[in-house]
């Protein structure tokens, strides 16, 4: 039995939805004949009223909770949230994760064969959206017979593709569970993302986006831009706590060597990630989240980018995240009081920074819980 | 003339001091023949007890204040604080100013050619630490005939070795002017040094440090390591103010080009440092920061550790500072309180963060001002 025995969906499967028909994006590009990965747990009721979406961060994917009957060891990354009796209760809740395109984990991304060329698209593959994705996930809800979510529910990026959901499909989402994000980047979060891509497009193992013809991985680069991700994602006091100036020896090595354990730390997430993940899906990834900014279409006026949203919120938001800070919460609650919705603001008060949307705080999954309790009690149709 | 015209110390000029004996270092290196680059502005008095040594940071040089007759564009990093009339008075003071060993910027460094082969040191330039900089310092004081400054100064790294002065040589230093510094790095602070090595080590023009004999320079590494480290000396607050969301046109590009300005600025920044810094001397300056940690040797007691110093303290941070945040600096301070030393301490409250030691920002140049007059009428020799 994997890790994730007790409570669990146990063992799941990958699925993939073929779409024919072109996909128009926000940036002029389409696309045809792609993708999707998906995973369902659960049971559509026959209202089909409950469904909830989980939409995924940088590096995540559709695999959301259970385990693979051949690799029992990989958990899906928010194992500790959905399932059933978990807060997001699979035994009440038809519960679908999907892989964004163009990432790197089943959906059609940049790896993927280019039709017209019989080459992976690498660096032709077009820059995706916010907005592509919700739109791209509204036509798989379509193939699964799904006309309203009960909950679109995501942390971070997720989140960000959550709130678009609301004012894009206002009448096909129920409630927005929008986590630790932010309504647009800052100046300083698109720093750190620009960083992280100069590292990968200078690798010259990048070959201008095109290293899969090479046969070679630009390593070094995507080591570089996701150990500058971790530091965002764990908060000062969490990495003082966690690594502190904790050594390796007792003696300073008087190298460039590892002496710390935040050394250590950081080049084996590096490494790690470098050995799986699509230096061109991060390229994509982050530009996503850079060009996130409803509100620009709208004179800057968040309020009026919402307008449209008629879903019920739950926004929530973690006092050591300095990523998207609570502060960034606050302007989406703000927006959305001022349009009148309902909306649940929380601010809770967890020591993990950004990466506390992905832990199992006692009183962050008591809130979700309470939550979706809520939005159980309500559903039209029984399993 | 030059931009420093206006209580400027004017022309300049750079000095070299050769040391034949051998200097031991802490990492158990020595190193023998080496020079110090400084320069010296205003005049030592008679009592030769005015004498104010400037320490330096991360990329600064000896080139503290002025302009050079062949270069009068290029003015000292410190020019806005040293000079006639400025708080740091040269009509008062005799300020030295001195490039670190290891260095790039005259001083010997692994650009240097390294006498027992006849090739740049690279690779093979010892590991160096505050605390032989500090020696190194006070050997240069001996040449100079200063037995005792009237204050040691120094922002940010600079002012580590304020602080070490302190307790290394608390016979030859009357104040230590301690500003924008931790007493050690955090896991954070540590983390970015090393993503910043990293991104350098593995830039295949690194050559393990040898890049010299190659004629290439790791500039990919270093653009890497100085974007990530603009980050950190800017406040999400001013880097929102200056740059914002700020395009550099008015529609997304949907491409991986700059679209908006504070990408522009970053790779403009990196660039520009990638073509004067020295790669290996980067790396030995971040190692520096990371070692710094005058507590270790007294079971983890700072107060233990700066038992020795003697001087006066004038200890300053500013408010939006996440590199070295007020905190780290109030750390110092209660240390010293405790010893019973005379300390000053100001948080600053100045919107431009870890940069902040560096501008002319009203309220700290006051401070400044008033403690180095405090200083000045303490002199027992008059010019």
């Amino acid at each position: 039995m994997g890790k994730s025995a007790i409570g669990s969906v146990g063992e799941v499967q990958a699925q993939r939805m073929r779409f024919d028909d072109e996909l128009a994006l926000r940036g002029g590009g389409r696309i045809a004949g792609y993708e999707l990965a998906y995973e369902t747990y659960g049971e559509l009721n026959a209202a089909r009223d409950n469904a909830v979406l989980v939409c995924h961060a940088l590096n995540a994917s559709h695999h959301v909770a259970g385990t693979y009957a051949n690799d029992p060891e990989n958990v899906g990354w928010w194992d500790n949230l959905i399932g059933p009796g978990k807060p997001v209760d699979t035994e009440r809740f038809f519960v679908v994760g999907v892989n964004n395109l163009g990432s790197c984990f089943g959906s059609t991304g940049p790896g993927s064969i280019n039709p017209a060329t019989g080459e992976p698209y690498g660096p032709d593959f077009p820059v995706v959206t916010v907005e592509d994705w919700v739109h791209s996930q509204a036509l798989l809800a379509d193939r699964l017979g799904i006309e309203r979510f009960a909950a679109v529910i995501g942390g971070s990026l997720g989140g960000m593709q959550a709130l678009a959901w609301s004012y894009l499909y206002p009448r096909r989402i129920a409630n927005a569970v929008v986590i630790a994000t932010a309504p647009r980047l800052s100046a300083q979060n698109i720093a750190f993302d620009e960083v992280a891509r100069r590292a990968i497009i200078t690798d010259p193992d990048f070959h201008g986006g095109h290293f899969y013809r090479h046969g070679v991985v630009p390593r070094r680069g995507l080591q570089v831009a996701r150990m500058i991700g971790h530091i965002t994602y764990l908060s000062d006091d969490a990495m003082a706590e966690k690594f502190g100036r904790t050594m390796r020896s007792e003696k300073y090595s008087f190298s460039f060597d590892v002496d710390f354990e935040i050394e250590s730390y950081l080049r084996y997430q590096g490494e790690k990630f470098s050995s799986y993940f699509d230096a061109n899906t991060y390229l994509l990834i982050t530009r996503a989240l850079d060009y996130f900014d409803p509100a620009r279409d709208h004179g800057g006026s968040l309020q009026q980018a919402l307008a449209p949203a008629q879903a019920d919120f739950l926004v929530a938001s973690f006092t050591t995240d300095w990523r998207f800070a609570p502060q960034r919460s606050r302007e989406i609650v703000e927006a959305l009081v001022a349009n009148h919705c309902n909306v649940t603001y929380a601010a809770i008060d967890a020591p993990h920074g950004h990466d506390a949307f992905l832990l199992d705080d006692e009183q962050y999954h008591a809130l979700l819980g309470a939550y979706f309790e809520r939005i159980a009690a309500r559903l039209g149709g029984q399993l």
